[in-house]
């Protein structure tokens, strides 16, 4: 078995493994090196000639909005325990954005609602991830925190608790939509988040 | 080894499995069921602890513009070799989207170009897709085929290959396209595709 391509922590990465050492098609060690046709290193299967590509992945979530207030959960589960977000989640197999959104808003707060269009996509590249908020209606009040909330309740915006915030995906998205109500009209909005700690410049 | 939870096309997925037998991180069968804090089946190792989630994968690309042309290859590869497509190809680790649909420019057409916004995301759940294109203006006509390319050409509206198409997300797309340059004005859209072949409905 070749030496993997890079360090992987394992406590951000476990129990979800993105470093792969076996082939899932046939059990044997992968090698990872650039394939014929190919221009990056990638895990493949000498013995049945499997190349496992990896991708970034979607989390897909809402902007639940009730008259002046905007619904945040408090997240049960880590990463970021004990912190609040939008309800959001890792989109699954078989399904739209805009389902795997209102799916989330109602599994993350139990909440109903009336999808509205797309709001955010944002690209966090250091994470391996794209983001992407649709605008959301309250069909009522009768949301309750789910298996993966401590607590779910309706915010203005004065009572954001921005330094509570899960995510800076959360914070920009909170951040572009009260910005675009105040303008009295909601764009799509596509930012990329650069990594929280910056390369040390050589030399330094 | 458990049964798999279906059955896959080996000629949609080979070289690149989705239907995982092993674990990645360890190399023991992994069985299929749903983990306790969870709501839909995983592949599972009982011998690391792993779970293996997969998810949708994003496909990125522009519409990359030359005055009234637009800029078509036609595929070198499977799946729909000898196809008119829009440069497009997965999203890579460590990219954002509009990086990614800039250098699948640059590989399958060699085309240098200034990128402009988000145009369409496009859902395919049939294909566990998310496919993402550009505005983008080429900055010169310098362009040649990749490896993956047969051939690169400026079409007008009126003389696009419509039934040479490659894929459903790029006839989307550039439809969309002539329909906004008309209007004067380019939106944001979110279409979803539904799969080509429907449901047959139960007694017919």
């Amino acid at each position: 078995m070749t030496a993997p391509p890079r360090a992987l922590d394992p406590l951000t990465y476990f129990p979800a493994p993105r470093l792969q050492h076996f082939c899932s098609q046939c059990g044997t060690p992968v090698t990872y090196r650039v394939p014929a046709d190919d221009n990056r290193e990638r895990a493949l299967c000498d013995h049945c000639g499997a190349v496992h590509y990896q991708n970034p992945r979607l989390v897909v979530g809402t902007v639940p909005v009730w008259g002046e207030h905007v619904l945040l959960c408090r997240r049960a589960i880590e990463p970021r325990h004990g912190y609040w977000t939008l309800p959001a989640g890792f989109m699954e197999l078989g399904e739209t954005t805009l389902q795997g959104a209102e799916r989330e808003t109602q599994e993350e707060a139990g909440a109903r609602v009336e999808m509205g269009n797309l709001f955010t996509m944002i690209d966090v590249p250091s994470a391996e991830q794209v983001h992407v908020f649709y605008l959301a209606r309250l069909l009522d009040t009768d949301f309750a925190p789910g298996p993966e909330s401590l607590e779910t309740q309706l915010f203005l915006e004065a009572d954001i608790p921005w330094e509570e915030l899960a995510f800076r995906t959360v914070s920009t998205t909170l951040e572009l939509f009260f910005e675009d109500r105040r303008k009295g009209s909601f764009g799509v909005h596509t930012p990329t988040l650069a990594p929280l700690r910056a390369a040390v410049p050589a030399g330094s």
